[in-house]
């Protein structure tokens, strides 16, 4: 066993923290870098637990535990292991993380605190970071106190995709961002791929009919594309969540100036366009939120067909666009021959870096951006940077 | 200043070390962990340089030095340099690195000593890890020795994308890849967009010809996008070494097994196609050889011809392909709509991974793949890892 190992503590143990799990061990035990000394579900925590191949075990301990959850306990708690494995003497600081796969506001809240304890977090929970603009700043705060944790959070943007810590390299070398664009979501991706595809294929139902907004959307429902209620995904938040983080990791991070990166209260500062029909917001049930939504075909349809007169495709964008201080979620037009229209498939995300140095062609980076497998690789790309 | 500096020895202050030294200098002070230590020349070291704003003055009290570099004893010298700035208690891991921004075989055959000293490496120089199985098996092993240094080479590939350390993320925590497919080489990117383009605008001449290949290949070394010598382009032995560092990138940072990976002996057991007309094999003359290309663009014509009439392009590609164990560099045909035919211009690099969890569809990275700005950029990235 490596002579350093890292004390890993995992709050949230769903989707992406059970296959977090199973990543991690993965790993030969002999150049294992990684301990789990605990796994808390939103209820309940397992100290010290036994996690072996099969997930059915541990997932019965930390159910059978009857220790509640004290999120404020944690950083103690593994602040007191570390000192015990390394004597008093040593400092905490790079030693102990712990990993926040819930989408949790409260958890996200702990992260200044327990990074000012010298434990460093890595987690694809967007809260923290694109949330009221105290938290966002009590974190960088705390990170800056001397014996500090870290803070990393490659999945919150793109899942296992290269797109934050690229960011954060380049424009901590001095690199200038003129504007980041990209197709964020993942389910918005699918949505408009499968609506507004470019000629011949695409965007035709099986009859050769032109597919329905309406239907696509409950079809992307049905395979679990979308959010259980599917207005979560239409409002824009979770593109503007990113696209948040975005431009706050450029403010953060950036050496050189960074005029024209707005200053986001909160994510709910980008401007915005929610695809949900004015007469179903509120609409509390997914079920009938789905079946109303094909009252408003046409109105989808009207937009589908003004793109397509100019030779376009719709997408779902979020823009960073610095020059011009703007940061904004939304439908833009795109024509065929872009790669938005051409080269995007699936529910990928695509994301194009226009900056001083990637000019005047973009850096561009694409691929699956959701899904248990490539959250937890960025998370786990995450943990080995702390190595 | 940071607490824990570190200390940043150069070897190479061309166009990349140069822009590396201004990049670095970007960093405002006070909280810049990097402190560079000496800089040295093919012929020349100078230790503790006054760096400031200015390249010409450091450059000038750089080739005003009278000591001879001595490659063997620039690892000592950090050493002794840590230890006199931290006490003898503290190891040097961690806290000093030397870049070596030359494309010299003798310097990177000093990766090994380095690293076993506890010094780091950080480079674009690809021949460490190219060369012969036994330099980089050399390197391998210094890394595993405790205190021992750390090798980053991200910029080896595809300058300033994240290629190398996607992947070794990707396969470190668990993911197979199954192929690697990209255009790796700027130049041949450059060569083979102009010449073999998607119909209608690109690949015909000003007067609405086609371009012929010594001329795109004569306009192309012209604008300095080429060696002096073409043929260490088009002879594919830089595309060869990319291949090879990614493949042993494979075998030496996967988590899982690496069945099919070949195991090369160096970069000349990638299977290569030269695109060097064999009557001009062995030209000494970078002059004649342009002037003589023009002998042969009948047969790469030809080439052209046949490919269009299956409706592709032609691409110089490197594949590593695990699934068949095959390494190899050459020409291939992709239809016009596939992205490296529509995707790409100018000199872009891009690289497609296919793995098990980015499947059916890669991840796909793309961008400038060369140019010092670009490159230097990749080595601080890499240089911030190591805070």
């Amino acid at each position: 066993m490596p002579s350093k190992q890292i004390l890993v503590g995992i709050v949230g143990v769903g989707l992406v923290g059970s296959e977090l799990v199973s990543q991690i061990l993965s790993i030969p035990a002999a150049r294992n870098p990684f301990k789990i000394v605990f796994l808390a579900s939103s209820t309940k925590v397992l100290y010290a637990p036994v996690v072996d191949a099969d997930p059915a075990k541990w997932k019965a301990a930390l159910a059978a535990s009857t220790e509640a959850v004290d999120l404020k306990a944690l950083g103690g708690y593994l602040r007191t292991l570390v000192a015990q494995q390394q004597g008093q003497g040593e400092g905490v600081e790079g030693r102990a993380v712990i990993v926040d796969n819930t989408s949790a506001e409260g958890v996200a809240g702990m992260y200044a605190e327990w990074i000012g304890q010298g434990v460093s977090v890595v987690t694809p929970n967007k809260k923290g970071f694109s949330g009221d603009r105290g938290v966002w700043e009590g974190i960088l705060r705390a990170a800056e106190g001397e014996g500090a944790g870290r803070w990393l959070n490659e999945s919150t943007v793109g899942a296992g995709l290269p797109v934050v810590n690229t960011l954060r390299e380049m424009v901590g070398s001095g690199d200038r961002v003129r504007k980041i664009e990209g197709v964020f979501s993942g389910t918005m991706s699918y949505i408009f791929n499968e609506w507004s595809g470019v000629p011949s294929g695409k965007g035709e139902g099986e009859g050769g009919g032109r597919k329905k907004f309406s239907d696509v959307v409950r079809v992307a429902r049905e395979k679990g594309y979308t959010e259980p209620h599917p207005a979560d995904d239409l409002n824009g938040a979770d593109v503007a969540r990113k696209l948040t983080i975005l431009a706050r990791t450029i403010g953060a991070c950036a050496v050189g100036e960074t005029a024209g990166v707005p200053v986001l209260g909160s994510y709910r500062d980008v401007q915005t366009q929610s695809l949900i029909p004015k007469a179903l917001e509120g609409e509390g049930s997914g079920d009938v939120f789905v079946s109303r939504l094909g009252e408003f075909d046409e109105e989808f349809e009207r937009l589908r067909e003004e793109a397509e007169r100019e030779g376009c495709v719709l997408r779902f964008v979020g823009v960073v666009d610095v020059e011009n201080g703007v940061v904004k979620a939304g439908l833009e037009k795109y024509p065929v021959s872009h790669p938005f229209a051409t080269s995007l498939g699936g529910s990928d995300n695509i994301i194009m870096f226009h900056t001083e140095r990637y000019s005047p062609r973009p850096l561009i980076v694409q691929g699956a951006g959701a899904g248990a497998a490539v959250t937890a690789m960025g998370v786990l790309g995450d943990l080995l940077k702390l190595v």
